[in-house]
Protein backbone atom coordinates (compact mmCIF):
# COMPACT_ATOMS: atom_id res chain seq x y z
CA UNK A 1 0.00 0.00 0.00
CA UNK A 2 1.49 2.95 -0.47
CA UNK A 3 2.51 5.43 2.35
CA UNK A 4 3.20 9.15 2.12
CA UNK A 5 5.10 11.30 4.87
CA UNK A 6 3.37 14.86 6.04
CA UNK A 7 3.69 17.31 8.05
CA UNK A 8 1.57 17.65 11.39
CA UNK A 9 -0.79 20.50 9.67
CA UNK A 10 -1.59 18.84 6.91
CA UNK A 11 -2.06 15.74 9.17
CA UNK A 12 -4.38 17.82 11.02
CA UNK A 13 -6.17 18.87 8.42
CA UNK A 14 -6.64 15.99 7.13
CA UNK A 15 -5.55 16.46 4.02
CA UNK A 16 -2.26 16.07 1.61
CA UNK A 17 0.45 18.68 0.32
CA UNK A 18 -0.87 20.01 -3.58
CA UNK A 19 1.75 17.90 -5.18
CA UNK A 20 0.26 14.78 -3.24
CA UNK A 21 -3.18 15.81 -3.83
CA UNK A 22 -2.65 15.99 -7.76
CA UNK A 23 -0.53 12.50 -7.72
CA UNK A 24 -3.24 10.87 -5.55
CA UNK A 25 -5.97 12.41 -7.94
CA UNK A 26 -4.03 11.84 -11.43
CA UNK A 27 -1.40 9.78 -11.29
CA UNK A 28 -2.64 6.97 -8.70
CA UNK A 29 -5.97 7.82 -9.87
CA UNK A 30 -7.71 7.24 -6.38
CA UNK A 31 -11.52 7.87 -5.43
CA UNK A 32 -13.64 8.10 -2.40
CA UNK A 33 -13.00 5.28 -0.37
CA UNK A 34 -9.55 4.52 -1.44
CA UNK A 35 -7.14 3.69 1.25
CA UNK A 36 -3.33 4.93 1.82
CA UNK A 37 -1.04 5.12 4.64
CA UNK A 38 0.42 8.20 6.08
CA UNK A 39 3.36 8.70 8.14
CA UNK A 40 3.50 11.66 10.42
CA UNK A 41 5.91 12.37 13.52
CA UNK A 42 7.25 8.60 13.11
CA UNK A 43 3.81 7.27 13.43
CA UNK A 44 1.74 5.45 10.88
CA UNK A 45 -2.15 5.33 9.76
CA UNK A 46 -4.10 4.00 7.74
CA UNK A 47 -6.66 6.73 6.10
CA UNK A 48 -9.56 6.70 3.61
CA UNK A 49 -10.53 9.16 0.82
CA UNK A 50 -13.97 10.95 1.85
CA UNK A 51 -13.46 13.59 -1.35
CA UNK A 52 -11.17 13.99 -3.52
CA UNK A 53 -10.47 15.92 -7.36
CA UNK A 54 -7.43 17.74 -8.87
CA UNK A 55 -6.83 20.42 -5.68
CA UNK A 56 -8.50 19.04 -2.98
CA UNK A 57 -8.39 15.87 -0.92
CA UNK A 58 -9.67 14.65 2.07
CA UNK A 59 -9.50 11.38 3.76
CA UNK A 60 -10.22 10.18 7.71
CA UNK A 61 -8.45 7.97 10.11
CA UNK A 62 -9.37 4.40 9.65
CA UNK A 63 -6.78 3.50 12.41
CA UNK A 64 -3.15 3.94 13.63
CA UNK A 65 -1.14 1.04 12.42
CA UNK A 66 1.86 -0.29 15.08
CA UNK A 67 4.77 -0.46 12.77
CA UNK A 68 7.71 -0.02 13.68
CA UNK A 69 10.16 -0.30 10.92
CA UNK A 70 13.48 1.25 12.24
CA UNK A 71 16.89 -0.12 13.47
CA UNK A 72 17.05 0.04 16.77
CA UNK A 73 20.21 2.39 16.38
CA UNK A 74 21.34 4.88 14.55
CA UNK A 75 23.67 4.49 11.49
CA UNK A 76 25.28 7.48 9.88
CA UNK A 77 26.79 6.55 6.09
CA UNK A 78 29.46 8.87 5.80
CA UNK A 79 30.41 8.02 2.18
CA UNK A 80 33.60 9.63 0.23
CA UNK A 81 31.74 11.15 -2.90
CA UNK A 82 31.77 8.66 -5.76
CA UNK A 83 31.86 8.72 -9.65
CA UNK A 84 28.37 9.90 -11.13
CA UNK A 85 25.15 8.66 -9.81
CA UNK A 86 26.19 6.10 -7.39
CA UNK A 87 25.79 8.24 -4.42
CA UNK A 88 21.82 8.26 -5.45
CA UNK A 89 21.98 4.81 -5.65
CA UNK A 90 23.80 4.42 -2.25
CA UNK A 91 21.04 7.02 -0.29
CA UNK A 92 17.85 4.88 -2.42
CA UNK A 93 19.37 1.58 -1.36
CA UNK A 94 20.35 2.67 2.09
CA UNK A 95 17.32 4.01 3.40
CA UNK A 96 15.47 0.78 2.44
CA UNK A 97 18.45 -1.03 4.46
CA UNK A 98 17.60 1.58 7.94
CA UNK A 99 20.10 4.45 7.74
CA UNK A 100 19.34 7.60 9.42
CA UNK A 101 21.37 10.28 7.87
CA UNK A 102 23.62 10.26 5.28
CA UNK A 103 26.84 12.53 4.76
CA UNK A 104 28.50 13.23 1.20
CA UNK A 105 31.76 13.84 2.07
CA UNK A 106 34.73 15.04 -0.03
CA UNK A 107 37.54 12.62 0.75
CA UNK A 108 41.43 13.44 -0.86
CA UNK A 109 40.22 10.81 -3.52
CA UNK A 110 36.83 11.78 -4.39
CA UNK A 111 36.60 12.44 -8.02
CA UNK A 112 34.26 15.53 -7.76
CA UNK A 113 33.13 17.20 -10.90
CA UNK A 114 30.29 19.12 -9.48
CA UNK A 115 30.20 22.91 -9.85
CA UNK A 116 29.56 24.79 -6.28
CA UNK A 117 26.57 26.22 -7.26
CA UNK A 118 24.57 22.85 -8.22
CA UNK A 119 25.82 21.40 -4.49
CA UNK A 120 22.62 22.92 -2.77
CA UNK A 121 20.30 21.50 -5.85
CA UNK A 122 22.05 17.78 -5.65
CA UNK A 123 21.31 17.72 -1.74
CA UNK A 124 17.73 18.68 -2.72
CA UNK A 125 17.51 15.62 -4.78
CA UNK A 126 19.16 13.47 -2.51
CA UNK A 127 16.53 13.77 0.57
CA UNK A 128 13.77 13.71 -2.20
CA UNK A 129 15.22 10.27 -3.02
CA UNK A 130 15.55 9.26 0.81
CA UNK A 131 11.73 10.68 0.86
CA UNK A 132 10.43 8.22 -1.63
CA UNK A 133 12.94 5.38 -0.48
CA UNK A 134 11.40 5.70 3.17
CA UNK A 135 7.45 5.81 1.72
CA UNK A 136 8.55 2.99 -0.65
CA UNK A 137 10.32 0.53 2.56
CA UNK A 138 7.62 1.13 4.76
CA UNK A 139 10.22 3.62 6.96
CA UNK A 140 8.86 5.57 9.82
CA UNK A 141 11.33 8.20 9.38
CA UNK A 142 12.85 9.82 6.35
CA UNK A 143 16.56 9.86 6.60
CA UNK A 144 18.46 12.98 6.31
CA UNK A 145 21.01 13.55 3.58
CA UNK A 146 23.05 16.48 5.10
CA UNK A 147 24.98 18.67 2.89
CA UNK A 148 28.57 18.28 1.39
CA UNK A 149 30.77 17.62 3.67
CA UNK A 150 34.95 17.84 4.33
CA UNK A 151 36.34 15.41 6.63
CA UNK A 152 37.50 17.75 9.13
CA UNK A 153 33.88 19.68 9.10
CA UNK A 154 32.51 15.94 11.02
CA UNK A 155 31.86 15.83 13.97
CA UNK A 156 33.51 12.33 14.20
CA UNK A 157 33.80 12.13 18.29
CA UNK A 158 29.98 12.75 18.61
CA UNK A 159 29.40 9.00 17.55
CA UNK A 160 29.40 5.85 19.77
CA UNK A 161 31.47 4.19 17.41
CA UNK A 162 32.75 5.16 13.71
CA UNK A 163 33.88 2.21 12.42
CA UNK A 164 36.14 2.82 8.85
CA UNK A 165 35.63 0.52 6.31
CA UNK A 166 39.38 0.03 5.45
CA UNK A 167 40.29 -2.06 2.18
CA UNK A 168 43.90 -2.46 3.36
CA UNK A 169 42.18 -4.55 6.15
CA UNK A 170 40.71 -6.92 4.15
CA UNK A 171 43.81 -7.19 2.20
CA UNK A 172 45.72 -7.92 5.30
CA UNK A 173 43.11 -10.52 6.27
CA UNK A 174 42.00 -8.29 8.89
CA UNK A 175 38.31 -9.79 10.50
CA UNK A 176 38.14 -9.18 13.51
CA UNK A 177 36.41 -6.98 16.42
CA UNK A 178 33.32 -5.67 14.24
CA UNK A 179 30.98 -8.05 15.36
CA UNK A 180 31.18 -7.84 18.53
CA UNK A 181 30.94 -4.19 19.21
CA UNK A 182 27.90 -4.05 16.81
CA UNK A 183 26.40 -7.08 19.10
CA UNK A 184 27.38 -4.58 22.45
CA UNK A 185 25.91 -1.46 21.07
CA UNK A 186 23.41 0.06 23.54
CA UNK A 187 19.65 0.47 21.88
CA UNK A 188 19.57 4.28 20.79
CA UNK A 189 23.26 3.92 20.38
CA UNK A 190 24.45 6.47 17.62
CA UNK A 191 27.10 5.17 15.13
CA UNK A 192 28.78 5.61 11.96
CA UNK A 193 30.01 3.68 8.93
CA UNK A 194 32.89 5.66 6.78
CA UNK A 195 33.59 4.28 3.39
CA UNK A 196 36.07 5.83 0.81
CA UNK A 197 35.53 7.01 -2.61
CA UNK A 198 36.65 4.13 -5.54
CA UNK A 199 40.41 4.98 -4.48
CA UNK A 200 39.95 4.04 -0.87
CA UNK A 201 40.86 6.46 1.70
CA UNK A 202 43.86 8.11 1.78
CA UNK A 203 46.73 7.18 3.99
CA UNK A 204 46.55 10.78 5.61
CA UNK A 205 43.06 11.22 5.77
CA UNK A 206 43.26 7.49 7.91
CA UNK A 207 46.24 8.92 10.14
CA UNK A 208 43.84 11.67 11.32
CA UNK A 209 41.20 9.22 12.03
CA UNK A 210 43.57 7.50 14.35
CA UNK A 211 43.41 10.11 16.71
CA UNK A 212 40.11 9.43 17.36
CA UNK A 213 39.37 7.24 20.44
CA UNK A 214 36.00 6.15 19.23
CA UNK A 215 37.51 5.05 15.77
CA UNK A 216 37.25 1.19 14.42
CA UNK A 217 38.75 0.39 11.66
CA UNK A 218 36.74 -2.77 9.62
CA UNK A 219 36.64 -5.79 7.06
CA UNK A 220 33.64 -5.99 5.30
CA UNK A 221 34.56 -9.52 4.24
CA UNK A 222 37.37 -10.94 1.80
CA UNK A 223 36.28 -9.65 -1.13
CA UNK A 224 36.94 -6.33 -2.44
CA UNK A 225 33.97 -4.37 -2.71
CA UNK A 226 33.15 -1.23 -5.18
CA UNK A 227 32.37 1.76 -3.19
CA UNK A 228 28.54 1.56 -3.90
CA UNK A 229 28.36 -2.02 -2.23
CA UNK A 230 29.74 -1.59 1.42
CA UNK A 231 27.56 0.95 2.51
CA UNK A 232 25.04 -1.64 1.89
CA UNK A 233 26.50 -4.49 3.24
CA UNK A 234 27.48 -2.76 6.87
CA UNK A 235 23.34 -1.77 6.61
CA UNK A 236 22.68 -5.53 6.14
CA UNK A 237 24.60 -6.11 8.95
CA UNK A 238 23.86 -4.42 11.05
CA UNK A 239 19.76 -5.20 10.89
CA UNK A 240 20.65 -9.30 10.65
CA UNK A 241 23.10 -8.53 13.65
CA UNK A 242 20.42 -6.54 15.81
CA UNK A 243 17.34 -7.37 14.33
CA UNK A 244 17.30 -11.42 13.31
CA UNK A 245 16.87 -14.06 15.33
CA UNK B 1 46.44 -4.82 -9.14
CA UNK B 2 44.57 -6.00 -12.53
CA UNK B 3 43.55 -9.85 -12.59
CA UNK B 4 42.28 -11.44 -15.74
CA UNK B 5 41.21 -14.94 -15.07
CA UNK B 6 42.45 -17.30 -17.97
CA UNK B 7 42.49 -20.83 -19.28
CA UNK B 8 44.82 -23.21 -18.03
CA UNK B 9 46.39 -23.63 -22.17
CA UNK B 10 47.29 -19.82 -22.07
CA UNK B 11 48.90 -20.22 -18.63
CA UNK B 12 50.77 -23.28 -19.83
CA UNK B 13 51.73 -20.84 -22.66
CA UNK B 14 52.74 -18.27 -20.17
CA UNK B 15 50.23 -15.89 -22.66
CA UNK B 16 46.88 -14.57 -22.71
CA UNK B 17 43.49 -14.93 -24.99
CA UNK B 18 44.09 -12.25 -28.11
CA UNK B 19 41.44 -10.11 -26.68
CA UNK B 20 43.28 -9.20 -23.39
CA UNK B 21 46.48 -9.06 -25.06
CA UNK B 22 45.32 -6.18 -27.25
CA UNK B 23 43.59 -4.78 -23.57
CA UNK B 24 47.11 -4.73 -21.77
CA UNK B 25 48.79 -3.13 -25.04
CA UNK B 26 46.04 -0.97 -25.89
CA UNK B 27 44.06 0.08 -23.53
CA UNK B 28 46.06 -0.33 -20.20
CA UNK B 29 49.42 0.22 -21.34
CA UNK B 30 51.35 -2.35 -20.49
CA UNK B 31 55.21 -2.49 -20.65
CA UNK B 32 57.61 -5.26 -20.45
CA UNK B 33 58.20 -5.42 -16.34
CA UNK B 34 54.55 -4.62 -15.85
CA UNK B 35 52.95 -6.64 -13.09
CA UNK B 36 49.62 -8.05 -13.04
CA UNK B 37 47.74 -11.25 -11.72
CA UNK B 38 46.58 -14.41 -13.78
CA UNK B 39 43.79 -16.62 -12.22
CA UNK B 40 43.23 -20.13 -13.31
CA UNK B 41 41.82 -23.23 -11.54
CA UNK B 42 40.82 -21.47 -8.39
CA UNK B 43 44.77 -20.19 -8.14
CA UNK B 44 45.89 -16.63 -8.07
CA UNK B 45 49.50 -16.01 -9.71
CA UNK B 46 51.23 -12.75 -9.91
CA UNK B 47 53.11 -12.13 -13.35
CA UNK B 48 55.44 -10.11 -14.87
CA UNK B 49 55.53 -8.89 -18.45
CA UNK B 50 58.48 -10.34 -20.58
CA UNK B 51 57.27 -9.45 -24.17
CA UNK B 52 54.38 -7.36 -25.71
CA UNK B 53 52.85 -6.11 -29.23
CA UNK B 54 49.61 -5.49 -29.93
CA UNK B 55 49.27 -9.25 -30.91
CA UNK B 56 51.86 -11.17 -28.51
CA UNK B 57 52.36 -10.99 -25.22
CA UNK B 58 54.37 -13.17 -22.89
CA UNK B 59 54.97 -13.22 -18.75
CA UNK B 60 56.98 -14.81 -16.06
CA UNK B 61 55.11 -16.23 -13.11
CA UNK B 62 56.87 -14.44 -10.36
CA UNK B 63 54.71 -16.46 -7.70
CA UNK B 64 51.44 -18.36 -6.32
CA UNK B 65 49.65 -15.59 -3.92
CA UNK B 66 48.11 -17.21 -1.62
CA UNK B 67 44.50 -16.18 -1.57
CA UNK B 68 41.63 -17.40 -0.78
CA UNK B 69 38.32 -14.89 -1.11
CA UNK B 70 35.76 -17.27 -1.39
CA UNK B 71 33.18 -17.93 1.20
CA UNK B 72 33.29 -21.51 2.79
CA UNK B 73 29.46 -22.58 1.50
CA UNK B 74 28.39 -22.08 -2.37
CA UNK B 75 25.43 -19.76 -2.08
CA UNK B 76 22.85 -19.84 -5.50
CA UNK B 77 21.03 -17.09 -5.97
CA UNK B 78 18.13 -18.13 -7.88
CA UNK B 79 16.00 -14.61 -8.66
CA UNK B 80 12.67 -14.03 -9.62
CA UNK B 81 13.73 -11.96 -13.11
CA UNK B 82 13.40 -8.19 -12.39
CA UNK B 83 12.43 -4.91 -14.47
CA UNK B 84 14.86 -3.61 -16.86
CA UNK B 85 18.45 -4.22 -16.26
CA UNK B 86 18.44 -5.02 -12.25
CA UNK B 87 19.35 -8.81 -13.23
CA UNK B 88 22.61 -7.32 -14.38
CA UNK B 89 23.54 -5.45 -10.99
CA UNK B 90 22.37 -8.41 -9.12
CA UNK B 91 24.90 -10.55 -11.15
CA UNK B 92 27.60 -7.84 -10.64
CA UNK B 93 27.17 -6.44 -7.23
CA UNK B 94 26.25 -10.53 -5.82
CA UNK B 95 29.49 -11.32 -7.77
CA UNK B 96 31.77 -8.88 -5.85
CA UNK B 97 29.68 -10.86 -2.36
CA UNK B 98 30.82 -14.03 -2.88
CA UNK B 99 27.89 -15.80 -4.59
CA UNK B 100 28.69 -18.79 -6.72
CA UNK B 101 25.95 -19.12 -9.05
CA UNK B 102 23.00 -17.09 -10.11
CA UNK B 103 19.83 -18.31 -11.67
CA UNK B 104 17.27 -15.75 -13.17
CA UNK B 105 14.23 -17.00 -12.90
CA UNK B 106 10.87 -16.85 -14.46
CA UNK B 107 8.33 -16.47 -11.93
CA UNK B 108 4.55 -15.78 -12.34
CA UNK B 109 5.18 -12.15 -11.24
CA UNK B 110 8.29 -11.62 -13.23
CA UNK B 111 7.34 -8.70 -16.11
CA UNK B 112 9.23 -10.33 -18.69
CA UNK B 113 9.24 -8.72 -22.38
CA UNK B 114 12.89 -10.24 -23.84
CA UNK B 115 12.34 -11.93 -26.88
CA UNK B 116 13.02 -15.96 -27.32
CA UNK B 117 15.73 -15.55 -29.73
CA UNK B 118 17.37 -12.78 -26.80
CA UNK B 119 17.30 -15.06 -24.31
CA UNK B 120 20.81 -17.12 -25.02
CA UNK B 121 22.88 -13.30 -25.59
CA UNK B 122 21.40 -12.05 -22.92
CA UNK B 123 22.96 -14.78 -20.84
CA UNK B 124 25.96 -14.60 -22.74
CA UNK B 125 26.28 -11.15 -20.98
CA UNK B 126 25.33 -11.85 -17.95
CA UNK B 127 28.22 -14.12 -17.16
CA UNK B 128 30.87 -11.38 -19.15
CA UNK B 129 29.49 -9.21 -16.42
CA UNK B 130 29.95 -12.13 -13.48
CA UNK B 131 33.55 -12.64 -14.73
CA UNK B 132 34.50 -8.81 -15.09
CA UNK B 133 33.35 -8.02 -11.56
CA UNK B 134 35.14 -11.49 -10.50
CA UNK B 135 38.43 -9.84 -11.75
CA UNK B 136 37.50 -6.75 -9.86
CA UNK B 137 37.13 -8.25 -6.40
CA UNK B 138 39.30 -10.65 -6.73
CA UNK B 139 37.27 -13.64 -6.58
CA UNK B 140 39.43 -17.05 -6.96
CA UNK B 141 36.33 -18.69 -9.23
CA UNK B 142 33.84 -17.02 -11.98
CA UNK B 143 29.89 -17.25 -10.56
CA UNK B 144 27.94 -19.19 -13.70
CA UNK B 145 24.92 -17.37 -14.41
CA UNK B 146 22.92 -20.34 -15.68
CA UNK B 147 19.74 -19.68 -18.20
CA UNK B 148 16.63 -18.59 -17.80
CA UNK B 149 14.21 -21.21 -15.94
CA UNK B 150 11.25 -21.41 -14.46
CA UNK B 151 10.97 -22.41 -10.98
CA UNK B 152 9.83 -26.34 -11.58
CA UNK B 153 12.93 -26.89 -13.71
CA UNK B 154 15.20 -26.18 -10.69
CA UNK B 155 16.36 -28.60 -8.42
CA UNK B 156 15.55 -27.26 -5.37
CA UNK B 157 16.10 -30.67 -3.45
CA UNK B 158 19.56 -30.24 -4.40
CA UNK B 159 20.45 -28.14 -2.39
CA UNK B 160 20.81 -28.21 1.68
CA UNK B 161 18.83 -25.34 2.35
CA UNK B 162 16.53 -22.85 -0.10
CA UNK B 163 16.09 -19.74 1.91
CA UNK B 164 12.72 -18.16 0.53
CA UNK B 165 12.93 -14.31 0.99
CA UNK B 166 9.24 -13.91 1.64
CA UNK B 167 8.18 -10.26 1.91
CA UNK B 168 4.77 -11.54 4.03
CA UNK B 169 6.65 -13.29 6.58
CA UNK B 170 8.60 -10.11 7.10
CA UNK B 171 4.94 -8.28 7.60
CA UNK B 172 4.11 -10.74 9.30
CA UNK B 173 7.34 -9.81 11.86
CA UNK B 174 8.48 -13.35 11.47
CA UNK B 175 12.07 -12.91 12.10
CA UNK B 176 13.32 -16.02 13.78
CA UNK B 177 15.41 -19.01 12.42
CA UNK B 178 17.57 -17.30 9.94
CA UNK B 179 21.06 -17.12 12.14
CA UNK B 180 20.73 -20.28 13.64
CA UNK B 181 20.79 -22.17 10.46
CA UNK B 182 23.29 -20.25 8.64
CA UNK B 183 25.90 -20.80 11.79
CA UNK B 184 24.90 -24.51 11.61
CA UNK B 185 25.97 -24.90 8.07
CA UNK B 186 28.92 -27.14 6.95
CA UNK B 187 31.66 -25.90 5.19
CA UNK B 188 31.38 -26.69 1.39
CA UNK B 189 27.26 -26.58 2.14
CA UNK B 190 25.37 -25.68 -0.81
CA UNK B 191 22.71 -23.19 -0.27
CA UNK B 192 20.22 -21.08 -2.02
CA UNK B 193 18.19 -18.01 -2.10
CA UNK B 194 15.01 -17.39 -4.11
CA UNK B 195 14.29 -13.92 -4.26
CA UNK B 196 10.85 -12.85 -5.82
CA UNK B 197 10.66 -10.27 -8.55
CA UNK B 198 9.17 -6.96 -8.18
CA UNK B 199 5.45 -8.10 -7.27
CA UNK B 200 6.68 -10.49 -4.83
CA UNK B 201 6.02 -14.56 -4.89
CA UNK B 202 2.75 -15.95 -6.30
CA UNK B 203 0.72 -17.73 -3.48
CA UNK B 204 0.86 -20.75 -6.20
CA UNK B 205 4.31 -20.71 -5.72
CA UNK B 206 4.63 -20.24 -2.58
CA UNK B 207 2.68 -23.53 -2.20
CA UNK B 208 4.53 -25.50 -4.34
CA UNK B 209 8.12 -24.57 -2.31
CA UNK B 210 6.02 -25.86 0.74
CA UNK B 211 6.44 -29.15 -0.62
CA UNK B 212 9.85 -29.24 0.02
CA UNK B 213 11.56 -30.35 3.32
CA UNK B 214 14.52 -27.94 2.34
CA UNK B 215 12.56 -25.10 2.14
CA UNK B 216 12.90 -22.47 4.77
CA UNK B 217 10.90 -19.00 4.70
CA UNK B 218 12.92 -15.83 6.17
CA UNK B 219 12.47 -12.63 6.39
CA UNK B 220 15.06 -9.99 5.37
CA UNK B 221 14.76 -7.36 8.26
CA UNK B 222 11.76 -5.13 9.16
CA UNK B 223 11.89 -3.18 6.07
CA UNK B 224 10.53 -3.85 2.66
CA UNK B 225 13.45 -4.18 0.76
CA UNK B 226 13.78 -3.62 -3.00
CA UNK B 227 14.32 -7.09 -5.50
CA UNK B 228 17.84 -6.18 -6.26
CA UNK B 229 18.78 -4.60 -2.35
CA UNK B 230 17.35 -8.44 -1.33
CA UNK B 231 20.23 -10.87 -2.69
CA UNK B 232 23.11 -8.13 -1.54
CA UNK B 233 21.21 -7.98 1.64
CA UNK B 234 21.17 -11.58 2.20
CA UNK B 235 25.11 -12.52 0.70
CA UNK B 236 26.51 -9.65 2.99
CA UNK B 237 24.67 -11.81 5.88
CA UNK B 238 26.19 -14.74 4.73
CA UNK B 239 29.76 -13.26 4.54
CA UNK B 240 29.01 -11.73 8.04
CA UNK B 241 28.25 -14.70 9.58
CA UNK B 242 30.64 -16.88 8.38
CA UNK B 243 33.84 -14.99 7.63
CA UNK B 244 33.90 -11.92 9.96
CA UNK B 245 34.78 -12.76 14.00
Amino acid sequence: MQKFFINTADFTAKTLPPDLVYQASKVLRYQIGSQFIVGVDRKNYLVAITKINLKELEYQVLEELAIDNELDVAVTIIQGYPKGDKFEDIVKHGTELGASCFIPCLLERSQFKVEEKRLANKVVRFNKIAKEASEQSMRNIIPEVKEFMKLKDIALATYDIVYVCYEESAKAGELSGYKETLKGLKKGANIAFLIGPEGGIDEKEIKYLKTFSNIKFISLGKRILRTETAALYALSTVSYERELI
